[in-house]
């Protein structure tokens, strides 16, 4: 990275007819945001005025881009995605307004390996199965090459996931010592390296409400008996009615959950009645390992936990807030992943010399083959 | 009822090691609950001299009775249900700490029908498989012939169970149309007669976390439809997440989740958040019936939804709170379902004269069988 260069934050529009471009409007209304970063929009320059007279704001610091390496400091840069006339209607999700999104984050992924921008957020577009778009999360995996791991957080409250929206007939099927060992370990990499956590604890839940099921005697409690010869500091299995209900989380820095609701539904609980705003991050990892290293340079993607919030569009009561949580989390990760990565890239010299034998210089040395990403990169 | 009678409220001691007796005596320490209604305590004076003494209480107004028609009003009645020693071990549940508790709830049972007592609450007692207690509820159900309905609240969040502590891979295969259109009408009945709401609102949650699953279109969304033809307004598939996380059940009276932690998690969670403890309130059914008139005299349980908390044994720290709300719950429940009751107990004669048919005599009068009951406890 140059020195002094802001730090670059692709954000795309989500769909059309919601939120999106009300969230990014007011966010960088105020001039604080934009001393912080350079925001790249994806998505349309014509829609973005659209949604602008609606809302009857100025104009405000907008400059048109139609390569994201344009992208000057102290600007919106609306980055143009797709030209052609798409037709708004606010509060109401289309064929039309689902495909403009999916535009959007096309054109953000393609140019993910291009280091234009550093970090990725992305606003609310729903999975459609009449256009077979499958989600944002499983998209930015297939364009990337990736498996990423979401982490959905509300405050200090950070949840990891064994399955996704799968039916809840067959969550016990897919619940598997390997996996729960790679997820906790995951979720274990991500609080040390992009959380800044020294020493994280990880909980890992049961899938049974009482925690004395036979999935929690066979694979998830020998799961964590195995993490116990590794570094990862994971424990459990606990039942997860205990666990949230007696806060006991506030004792753990992350929380594997079995199946979606089991972690969802606590988050959004709470979120209700207090003022986080549900975030997620999500760590990309390479499909054949699961080694920390090979992610090194991954990109860093964040992301709402809301819906597109039709019922809000085009109103102005829709509140910024948690777009500008999401941006400080990114950053916030892009950050701290970097002073985390740092001893790694540039091992300082006189540990070689200080140390004995030379597995120090194993530990801090750089696998050829991410040398020339994390050079690339820096 | 007799006249000015107090209402008389039966509470068992729960596990002897944990903080039953404390809440108790915490409870009646003040004179207004003891204006408000008559306690019978089903357990051991011993025990509860030994918890006072151990939490340097004063001498209270206690009165040891052996038979709880003895009970006398403005006096903290103890009753003897077992006279041998127990050794209290605070803080830790053994055998003997659970088995004194099972005994203190099977003299409550057995007292159930006859009229010495008008609502019965329970205080913590865990499942204990070594000692083949299956857990209150289910124990309350064998002692009493009975299938119950348990609705657990949050302050004016109550939420209904399709399936409770069974293994979650099992979830699926025992949700039934008839099962949805059986509880979602017990819950119902139960918001309408012990929670006067006149027009209760039932929200069906969905059993995938998408909604859209198979189970939502076979049996859930058929379950509700068929529901529009009875007086039960029930309303769903509701998928959890965002049922929970867009406050949507600030629109509904009950909730009937489809599993236990997509129930109670959020309950839990909120209550981590909120000053509300959570009660639960039993429905007792008798096994062979839907109606609501079959259980029209049927017993008023409430209980505690918390584990026996032996970690605040003995230290006199635990908040008497949730028992009070326990207490205020059944009582009001009591009055509730009295005043509901009343018109079908005692029709108007001049009723029967106003109409031009018999269909509100019908409705007003009281099945033969039942007759001998209700004239058994008013």
């Amino acid at each position: 990275m140059e020195q002094n260069r802001k730090i670059r934050v692709a954000i795309t529009q989500g769909d059309t007819n919601g939120v999106g471009y009300e969230l990014i409007l007011k966010t960088f209304s105020t001039p604080e945001m934009l001393e912080l970063c350079t925001p790249i929009v994806y998505g349309s320059p014509k829609i973005a005025t659209y949604h602008r007279k609606a809302l009857n704001m100025e104009e405000g610091n907008f400059t048109i881009i139609n390569n994201a390496a344009d992208a000057k400091e102290g600007r919106l840069n609306l980055m143009t995605c797709f030209d052609n006339e798409v037709k708004v209607e606010l509060g109401t999700p289309t064929k039309e307004s689902v495909e403009s999104g999916i535009r959007a984050l096309s054109s953000a992924l393609a140019d993910a390996s291009k280091d234009v921008y550093d970090v990725l957020v992305l606003l609310p577009l729903q999975k459609d199965d009449a256009l077979r778009f499958p989600g944002q999360q499983t998209f930015v995996d297939k364009a990337l090459g990736t498996q990423s791991q979401q982490v959905v957080m509300n405050g200090c409250l950070r949840v990891a996931f064994m399955t996704s929206d799968i039916a809840l007939k067959d969550v016990a099927a897919r619940i598997s010592q390997e996996g729960i060992k790679e997820q906790a370990t995951r979720l274990f990499n991500t609080l040390r390296r992009d959380f800044r956590i020294l020493n994280p604890r990880v909980a890992v839940l049961a899938l049974n409400p009482t925690a004395d099921g036979q999935e929690e005697k066979d694979v998830i409690a020998p799961a964590i008996a195995a993490l116990e010869e590794t570094p990862v500091k994971a424990f459990g299995p606990y039942a997860a009615e205990q666990f949230f209900g007696t806060a006991q989380f506030d004792a753990f820095d992350g929380i594997l959950a079995m199946y979606h609701d089991q972690g969802i539904l606590p988050l959004t609980s709470l979120l209700s009645s207090n003022d986080f705003p549900l975030i997620s991050l999500y760590s990309l990892y390479s499909l054949n390992s699961l080694n920390s290293l090979n992610s090194l340079n991954s990109l860093i993607v964040t992301s709402l936990e809301d819906n597109p919030l039709f019922e809000q569009a085009g109103k102005g009561v829709a509140d910024e807030q948690p777009l500008r949580q999401a941006i400080y989390t990114a950053i916030d990760a892009w950050r701290n992943r970097h002073d985390y990565d740092e001893p790694y890239a540039n091992p300082l010299p006189k540990l070689y010399h200080e140390k004995r034998d030379e597995s120090e210089k194993v530990r801090f040395a750089i696998p050829k083959k991410h040398e020339n990403s994390i050079k690339e990169r820096l």
